[in-house]
C-alpha cells in the first residue's frame, strides 16, 4: 500500500511549486519516455510499445490517457479522412523538450555508458 | 503488485537512453523535490521533510539514500568538528540544475497557479 499510494496520481496538487506540479504529472518511471518517443517522431501504440525499455501495455494506456487529459498530447487521424488515430504533442508538449533535452545531457555526461539511439519511425 | 513492480527501482538499466537512465534513478514524485531543496540551500532532514509537499519519512530515508548510492548528494558535518551531518549535492548533483530549471520553466508557463516560493533555510 505505501508504493501504491505514493505513486497513484491524484489531483490534488502538493504545491504550487511548478517542479512539484511538472512532477504531480510525470513524476515517474515511463511517462517522459513517451515524451521523449514523440519528440523521436514515435506515434502510435506500437510504437511506443516497442521501444527498448519495454513499457507494460496496461501502464502505457494509462499514461497516453494521463497525457491527453493534461492536454500534452492529442489524437489526430493518420491521414486525412482516416479512422485510425496517432498521438502528437501538443503545444505544452513540445514545450517539454528543454525537460528531454536536460535530462539526456545529464545522463550522457554523468552515467556511464549512455548513448543516443536514434530511431524515427515512418508510422 | 502492479504498482510496486512498477515503481521499484532496479539496478537494471532499462536501455542504455541516458533519459531512461536519469529517469532510473529519479523518475518518481519525490527525488527531484529533494534535489530542489538542495538547490534552495535546504541541507538537513527536517529542513526536506517541512516542505510544503509534505513528502513522508520512510520516502525521504529511502530517497536520500538512493541519492547518496548514485553520487548525486553526500554528507559532510554540519561545521568542522561536528559529529552532526547535513547533505549536500555533488558535481553530479549540481549538474540537475538545468533539469530542475527546465521543470520549473514549464510549470510556471503551462500549469496555472504555479508560483516559486523562495524557502533558503539557514539550518
Amino acid at each position: 500500500m505505501k508504493e501504491k499510494s505514493e505513486n497513484t496520481e491524484s489531483d490534488k496538487r502538493r504545491s504550487p511549486c511548478p517542479v512539484a506540479c511538472c512532477l504531480d504529472i510525470m513524476g515517474d518511471r515511463w511517462t517522459l519516455l513517451i515524451v521523449r518517443d514523440l519528440f523521436l517522431g514515435k506515434s502510435r501504440y506500437k510504437d511506443f510499445n516497442s521501444s527498448p525499455e519495454g513499457i507494460p501495455t496496461n501502464i502505457l494506456a494509462e499514461r497516453l490517457e494521463r497525457l491527453a487529459k493534461h492536454d500534452i498530447i492529442e489524437q489526430i487521424p493518420v491521414s486525412e479522412g482516416s479512422k485510425r488515430m496517432k498521438y502528437q504533442l501538443t503545444a505544452k508538449g513540445r514545450a517539454l523538450k528543454s525537460v528531454i533535452l536536460a535530462m539526456k545531457k545529464w545522463g550522457l555526461e554523468w552515467e556511464e555508458d549512455t548513448e543516443v539511439h536514434i530511431s524515427r519511425t515512418t508510422g
